[in-house]
């Protein structure tokens, strides 16, 4: 057993964290800023801030680039276990993923075209979407229904000739208001009679082919989350070519499968650099607002607090790196317990963190004028994104039972 | 002991319920659209929907007007007791509470001026706000430093002959974004020398003063609460005459302590109110939407979660009522051990409510779609408003020990 | 509302204290060492120590005799609610409630010969309960059943001509060590093919009957709660005349929830004495001893973990009397929610705090030198006791969920 | 990051295991039994079964002993992480620790005089602790005062000539009920005006020297755990020779810390053994026991709280083998943090999942018919031996705060 990153990763965080710091802190408040004067749903009027661009050209140039991806080539070659602590050091702050192109969905929908995309599909999308010339989403949930239950999915894909025609309605599709999403990965199903784990595919979907509506932006505790924006879109016989589908009629779950496994280990770092940053906005604020004659951290319990949370966020990180070690050693259908096991926890460990930190700044916490709100509703979100915690809890206690009983 | 409530409060249960049910059920959805088109700091153009004023005039002709007010010719004459579960009827709708003139800060700052105005004061500022021809605020906590502790104020009231002069910056001065807002109770250090509970006064400024300046709206995650908003508000050598001191110098604590404890009923029992609305909306979602083939209360936990809202609601409702039937049978200075308990008690109960219902709407539940995501601001914003947890508990156990050791 | 007591029921509370002050105090620590003394499975041996038979005759004198029972003649004709804090105030000492004939399993025994017993069973064994001349038992729980759910219940009760014939095995019987223990009520099938809840029958068994063996005694984390004991007992073929039936064949259900609602009252009344008794003690400790230069209860978080405690214990104790006064007022069955609630809340909450206190007396807690390793089994039986803590939580749930959705 | 354990580790694992499996689990029951029978506080009478020294003799034979020292001749040469899985692998079964000679707080003596005793001492003492020929105890908390601050202790080392005379009383002595204990730590005051942490000296003492009187032994929950015991121990001008010192006067401090480390590695790696031990028997239960018509892991949230306990107990042990590596690399000076913070989380996870287990077993799970009621006093004990969990959850908040802004 050693704790010890490797050579390669702790080189990367090294310079992920010296980008942070040098680039990123810089334009930290500007972009808070622009995001609340933008928090509005009119997402047709949304574009990122003119330094977005800049700062991503910069961390390419540095290398610092698909870091997620664990090619050698389009990537930096890295496994789960050494991207792990890139991912928590990009959870420090907001605009990160993006700037190093490892954001979700992008990465997840890079991910999907890398292990299962045909070479025309590599072509004309991973290869823009490595580059950041273009973004895409990720049509899944659906409002009519309860989407914790994948299956309940009622979206339809029909074959007509040498087309796809596609029908439904989704919503919570993440980044559909940026002005640059070009293209959807949209799972409905093919073949209603087929068994239960194949009666679903995948299929692209530029954005613009008719019959593509988007309707609508939904916010997240009043957070329309610019200029990528949770959408409500609908597809009204939507016509696409055959060669469209990803890996054949039916896969679509073994897809989301294989898809959500790193995935989640990416947004899990995530939450745990997030949790970093809010413990330490706390412990800075606690030591240095004073009331009844001693810092807030001196008062009652409070430093037990900062204890408890220190606790939590280190045990969900190295669950967290565990699960990624197991996805690296043995893949993901083997670590589904681990894999799930993070999802309750960290963000659970995110949103409490975010809680405490907001007591100790009080009212303030609550406001636009520190990062809090907003991680606390990235910590809300990410308790019911990719199956609320009851579905994740459910599979873990499934799956401990059926080890020892068997 | 006889948990009976008397048949003038079970008359106005009734009628408050109705009326709740055939006038503000009517306008409910209405109103949320209309929050959710004008949730933006731009507080100038805030106008409430034109109805509001039509159903103020409606409750007040049905005498369903200024209940909290114990007086029987300015209210309707209702003890504390009497009042709570009106308030919680209050609760479950928004926009209740300013309908029937029981919202606050209007309903303290009423309060303050009955127990402590001086005839001119009452005539000129009482009397239009029991009419709600006029809306007030309170303006106490300060942005450079920690209000839980009171004593840490810092604005200042300065004597210069026949005049006060305020000085200092407040913020999170509730209804200050409200078009009628015309007055302000201001509490600033009169004598920094005496003291600790005597340096402090209160005194009525018109917000139409020269020097007061309204800086800006907060947002509570995400939420600016329009029409009425969380204001920052600069007072510059603000200028009044002495008439406008309420009580005398250096009764600033004297009064707040007053005002706080009737005022902390009628929160809480809307916080009740609050969650059992959420519980409803959990408890018919979950019986409709089906996942893995049932409706989501009969799986895993769902239904022992229920269980144990239902158990801390009806907890949280008893420990309220026995601290209010403590404030009408031996004053709130006896009872602040129970005050600061049900400051602690109920908001952490409507929180742990809202959020439990949020899971099981899933991602709809932090949308705007329902009224889960205000509740969640209410319930975050009650945990710090009036002195956060920490302070209460504090308080809570500082008197416990302090009766167990004398 | 009104959460003043009768002038009866305060009377009595007097009363009640004072003799448990004057009385009790006195031999506690005595009681204790005999406890402690006698901690063994050999019941065969179990005497009570000799004062106790005195103390019971001087409560009788003054009146404080079977308070529970709310006929006027046979006990003191007090409510339930009159009654919830005498029960309480016994919860305080280990020895109050069989020194006020007040003690479980014998209440409810006597509550259900008091409602169902025919003429002549009341003489022969109600009688006898009341002036404390014998002791009784119940048997229901079995081990080779889940007895959570009673209906699994699998002793058998044969009509066998004039005569009723037992066969079984029953543990958990608890006084069943006790040297006066004279009768039980044996729970069993009477027909197997009736209705759920009309299969089981109650009959009144004197436990010298040929073929009645008790096996041996069983602990509760270490204690055998001696001279009373939980036992293993053996009904082998146990024949008793039909007129020892209880209330006619496939009662026993009926039979079972007239008997629990007031007795779960009690059960809760005691664990919230007696967690205000632990309480009392962790502040005792806490203000004395000293660390870090400071009275334990000034350090970290510990007056904020008295402050949850208090609120815990009040908020338990208010609910107790709602149900208590709820079946006053309408009967058990319509309180089924609040019984199943307090069943949750209450053992809960004296584990809570009988856990906080062991934590301020450090080792000292966990040993039997203070009473705390005592209420700890106690909290702990009784949160299985009864139906555990599960069933209960499912019941609330239940109901609340059929409520709302009818 | 590798979570791969050496071979050498796995090597042991499979060999501890086997052992346990093919030796202590024919002897459990009986063991129990014994346990059971002996549990009374008349330590005198006292006596191993005869199996125990057979199992240890088979132990020794197959090189299974001493593991936990990491000396290559005197152990077998296992680093603290190579350990921690064996540590864990004995947490399933009571008798396993000692039968490895691994027991505490005879590893935590060894430990003392392998690293600071003088060569005669070793020779005298650790020779046959080593070859568990004799036991040994640790002599530190004392009755009247709070042990949780170390800096409290009052018993006294005085220098008179060639002699060191100690005085004192202390209690919760483990082991000292031991037929073959002859040895004990003592840690005591040598010079009160010394620096607070070089106040304190630790020295050998014969319990055969006059002066030591045993008193008695304490019982944790009900339970004496014979033959070992926890008793409390009077040292009465107890006269030994100068070189019985360890290390040097005022070195009580320093040595206290360096023992500790390595040994809360033990102690949370048995814990989290024996949470593994709990949880398997919760779940058998559940999956067997059947209430309501189904097993009773199928009934409310039974199952989640099974996946609640797995990603606890997997969290802790992460943690705990994180703690144990930073030892390893760097020492147990700078994981300070890391191992206060497995004392607060390990015995608390232990707890909670014995909890759990109790519940699903029914009042069985607190009867001695289970090994869950032991391993509830265990977990009870472990929240306070070595420090209470408020002390190391406070050291582990002062350490944060301070890292943080130093």
């Amino acid at each position: 057993m050693d704790f010890t990153h490797s050579d390669r990763s702790l080189d990367f965080q090294r310079k992920v964290k010296r980008f942070i710091d040098e680039h990123l802190a810089a334009v930290d408040s500007d972009y808070q800023s622009w995001v609340h004067a933008n928090n509005h749903a009119r997402f047709q009027h949304w574009q990122p801030p003119p330094y977005v661009a800049e700062l991503k050209r910069e961390a390419k140039e540095q290398g610092l680039w698909n870091l997620f991806l664990p090619d050698p080539e389009l990537g930096q070659g890295l496994s789960t276990t050494e991207y792990a602590p890139l991912a928590e050091a990009m959870g420090h702050c907001l605009l990160a993923p993006e700037v190093f192109n490892c954001n979700a969905p992008d990465s997840g929908n890079m991910e999907v075209l890398y292990h299962f995309g045909t070479p025309e599909q590599q072509q004309r999308w991973l290869k823009p979407l490595l580059a950041a010339e273009i973004r895409s989403v990720f049509c899944m949930t659906e409002p009519a229904v309860a989407s914790s239950d994948a299956t309940n999915i009622e979206a339809s894909i029909a074959v007509d000739g040498e087309d796809l025609v596609l029908n439904g309605r989704k919503w919570w599709t993440t980044g559909l208001g940026h002005p640059q999403a070009e293209v959807a990965i949209f799972m409905g199903i093919s073949d209603a009679d087929a068994p239960r784990h194949q009666r679903h595919s995948m299929v692209l979907v530029p954005l613009d082919t008719p019959g593509v509506k988007i309707e609508r932006m939904l916010s997240v505790l009043g957070d329309y989350d610019p200029p990528y924006g949770h959408g409500e879109v609908v597809f009204n016989d939507v016509r696409v070519p055959k060669d469209h589908l990803i890996c054949g009629l039916g896969q679509g779950f073994a897809i989301a499968q294989g898809r959500l496994g790193p995935g989640r280990i990416h947004h899990c770092m995530r939450a745990i650099g997030a949790s970093e940053r809010a413990l330490s906005l706390m412990i800075e604020r606690g030591s240095q607002r004073i009331a009844f004659g001693k810092p807030l951290l001196k008062l009652g319990g409070n430093a037990d607090i900062v204890a408890d949370l220190r606790m939590a966020i280190d045990q969900a990180r190295l669950l967290t790196q565990y699960a990624a070690w197991r996805i690296d050693n043995g893949g993901a259908r083997q670590a589904m317990k681990e894999i799930s096991a993070i999802k309750v926890v960290a963000p659970n460990v995110l949103e409490k963190v975010v809680d405490a930190a907001i007591q100790i700044f009080g009212a303030e916490g609550v406001s636009d004028q520190t990062p809090l709100a907003s991680l606390l509703g990235m910590a809300r979100a990410l308790r019911l994104a990719d199956g609320p915690d009851a579905v994740h809890r459910a599979l873990v206690g499934r799956l401990e039972i059926k080890e020892q009983t068997q």
